[in-house]
């Protein structure tokens, strides 16, 4: 039924337990243990159950407390063995010296897996939480899979699995799976992802990794076919040679974006405390994460960005590239911005420029690339114009347009109309969608915003506006110039390697 | 009566023209040459005229046109040399060959400087249009300083001057100057500054600085008691050895930021079509500023960031920092950051950790440094108290709050109220703000937003409003603290170089 069952037969050692991945990603049935027996309870089991309904999960949910009662319209049951049908996948957010007989339950009536919300294990440091740890561990080796504990667990948009607290995530799938330890990193690029365009296959906090951690996740999402991007958040890693080997095999099928964290000295000492593993060095990763192939970010915009270019864009590199935009500055931003980053910003052929120059406002404007429009209010279809002709430009292979919206703000006061009925934000996606598919290059949409503050939250909410309509025809937008180069820059190294190593 | 004029008696040399900087930048009389006769015209003469009076500019206006008339309740002059009063101050803005001829006017009836919105001069790589500029430079030499043309003209916070199109600039001043040849660059920083809390003592956008550019006004704002800190945005200089020893000067008086563009072979181009300068080589460059002792960022927002920590820290550097927020990642990502930027996050004195662990919630935090409050709704008193007992440790000078406010919306759902009556905002700066006061050392505020789509809106608004509360409070307040911690990597390297100079 699963893809990694089908697969197990084939491979030549079975590396890794079977795992029934398509229980535990797209459960049909749930059960949810911890949640408060009392009305009003705010537990992380309730906050979970209720998340869960808020995202409007399809299968069907089985609470377990054992004071029985009702919470949200569903019964509660006393035990998890009173569960009457089979149960894929369970939720478990009991107190920490309950979770292994909950687990052993679990297993007894046959779940695939589960998810350990509880925290008082291996990261309190302390004998009583190692050894609860270990308990789990012995009891997931005899057939059930863990996420956990300490953790916030599984985010999956197809089936309606989400994490903590996120009663607010997107149920639209995309093609980004997401691993990391840390619950607050993953919940935030959840959100993050939300807004910027990102969708994600599945999300995995795994937390202190007691079973399921880095290793054996990107060896099932490498063969995992709604996977085309993986990302990852690191702190520490159990075992480097199962990473190492792993990551490189996932590396050479699909993308791998890595954000390490605990780098430096005191990263490392806060590491410990955070996840009760392991940081190391800074040139030790780098050059880890080079040999394997993987795309080390540093931050989590970076992260979230290229995340974005990868899952919007072809696959493949793009070296040469046109700038579209108002105000000279813009131009010489572009071509600094781009030299940094080893892209070329050519001087397009002259026929093609004269057929620019020809719809472009005088004086002021450039048609050489960066196409420098002269006015924040040159209109959509002379937008077009030029974008279509550079297209022409045989060595053009990708286009960005730079758009600074918030100039509206001016035309709104003199017509006395709100910006959004002034900027023709609709015409611009639509415009931009039509380049696309007339000249088969991809786009990218710019929108910077220099007026965040209480006065202009009109505009704050025209670029979101815009970056929507944008989204809704599968056009990345980046806030800066220099983030979306930066995330090309990317794209770049892992197509230009691939090339490579083909050859 | 100006600072300059008071001056020039004790220089030992008259390099430059004895200028009247004081009725350039705070005009009391001001002519605009160029307004539409019309109504309802739209040149950027008539544009400034209702800027300037939306800007509420307090001296007199005095409209000018051949065709007289009336606007926007003021009576429009025919002449110059029609206006009744002395003329501290005109803008030009009239087609570019009536230009020499409306400055000759300006020269003759005594106005102390103008700036000239018009284009069609150098910029234009023609001979007519290198005429033109020439016969400004000749004027302007017999006694009239020239801001222009091709520029966006002075703003001015204190007189009520603004630059196109700039009707809703800030009335606040501040220590901030900023030059610059591209409008676009300087209009965008000022809106930027407007809603990050960087205040402006003037700005000045010069175009092709016929006559004022960027050497003559780094000596004059070296010695401007309004400006304490120096920034600029350089495509090309005119004179390198002119440039480089009154940067040099300024440097040594007060901190000079520098964002040079045009750093590329392609920027280069595109500079020259921009303003008729030349750029210059990225390494040429990075070598000349560090000689020089200024600061050089790499791009718009860095530029802002920096300017608000020069602004509102004290002026020194920073080493050792406390950094307390929600969430693990947090802590992690801190130290890796400032280890980066070469700053110190040490364990606080044991007594210390002890006296912030009474007040946190259990488990999950830690009182090390990072300071890890373990959830996001940690109420401002237990933060402000975690802040004085850190401020304590003899080691930290500087401290940094991360919120994660955007979690309100969580608590707002569940008791069905607008996040911004939910979330403590006005307490928490108000618990900042009380904790600068107690312990004589600096913190800084960061507001990070994972949730910034439409639905969302009353979040990003939250943010607004709790970055305006503080900065009401005088406490700066970054986005992100990768961008808070390179801020004040800034400061060290000024102010590093300084104390060592000084031995």
């Amino acid at each position: 039924m699963s893809e990694n069952t089908n697969k197990v037969g084939k491979r030549k050692k079975n590396r890794y337990p079977a795992t029934d991945y398509e229980r535990i990603f797209h459960p049909r049935t749930l059960a949810i243990l911890g949640v408060s027996a009392e009305e009003g309870g705010v537990g992380f089991g309730t906050g979970m159950l209720k998340s869960i309904m808020a995202m409007g999960f399809e299968g069907k949910i089985f609470p377990v407390n054992p004071k029985g009662g009702n919470i949200s319209g569903l019964e509660i049951y006393k035990r998890v063995e009173d569960i009457p049908e089979k149960v894929d996948f369970a939720i478990i957010a009991v107190a920490a010296r309950w979770v292994p007989a909950s687990l052993e339950a679990c297993l007894k009536i046959g779940v695939a897996g589960a998810e350990i919300l509880s925290s008082g294990f291996s990261e309190l440091g302390t004998a009583e939480g190692r050894e609860l740890e270990k308990q789990i561990q012995e009891i997931a080796a005899r057939g059930i899979r863990v996420v956990g504990p300490n953790c916030f667990g599984i985010y999956c948009p197809a089936s309606g699995l989400t994490m903590l607290p996120g009663p607010d995530l997107s149920r639209q799938s995309g093609p980004v799976a997401f691993l990391a330890q840390s619950g607050g990193m993953s919940i935030d690029f959840a959100h993050t992802g939300k807004w910027l365009g990102v969708r994600f296959s599945k999300m995995v906090s795994f937390g202190n990794g007691a079973d399921l951690r880095e290793a054996e996740l990107l060896n099932h999402l490498a063969r995992d076919p709604e996977t085309k991007v993986i990302s990852m958040y690191i702190e520490g890693i159990k075992d480097g040679d199962a990473f190492f080997r792993e990551i490189k095999a996932a590396a050479s099928k699909k993308p791998v974006i890595v954000f390490k964290g605990g780098l430096s000295h005191a990263g490392a000492r806060s590491v410990a405390s955070h996840t009760a593993s392991m940081g190391g060095s800074r040139v030790i990763w780098q050059s880890i994460l080079k040999q394997a192939g993987a795309i080390q970010v540093n931050d989590t915009e970076e992260l979230a960005q290229v995340n974005l270019a990868f899952s919007l864009l072809p696959h493949r590199s793009f070296k040469s590239i046109s700038v579209t935009g108002g105000g000279g500055a813009i131009g010489v931003t572009a071509c600094d911005t781009a030299e940094k980053y080893g892209m070329d910003i050519p001087s397009l052929y002259p026929e093609l420029q004269a057929r620019i120059e020809n719809v472009l406002p005088r004086p002021g404007s450039s048609a050489i690339n960066p196409i420098d429009v002269a006015n924040p209010f040159v209109g959509p279809e002379v937008l077009k114009e030029a974008l279509l002709a550079a297209a022409q430009d045989d060595r053009i292979e990708l286009q960005i347009i730079v758009s600074l919206l918030f100039h509206y703000k001016t035309i709104a006061r003199m017509f006395g109309k709100p910006v959004s009925e002034v900027a023709p934000y609709r015409e611009l996606a639509q415009a931009v969608r039509d380049v696309v598919d007339q000249t088969g290059k991809p786009v990218i949409a710019v929108l910077p915003n220099v007026k965040k503050g209480l006065d202009d939250m009109d505009i704050t909410e025209l670029i979101a506006l815009t970056r929507q309509e944008y989204m809704n025809h599968g056009i990345p937008v980046f806030d800066e110039l220099h983030d979306a180069v930066r995330a090309i820059a990317h794209m770049n190294t892992y197509y230009g390697r691939r090339k490579h190593e083909k050859r």
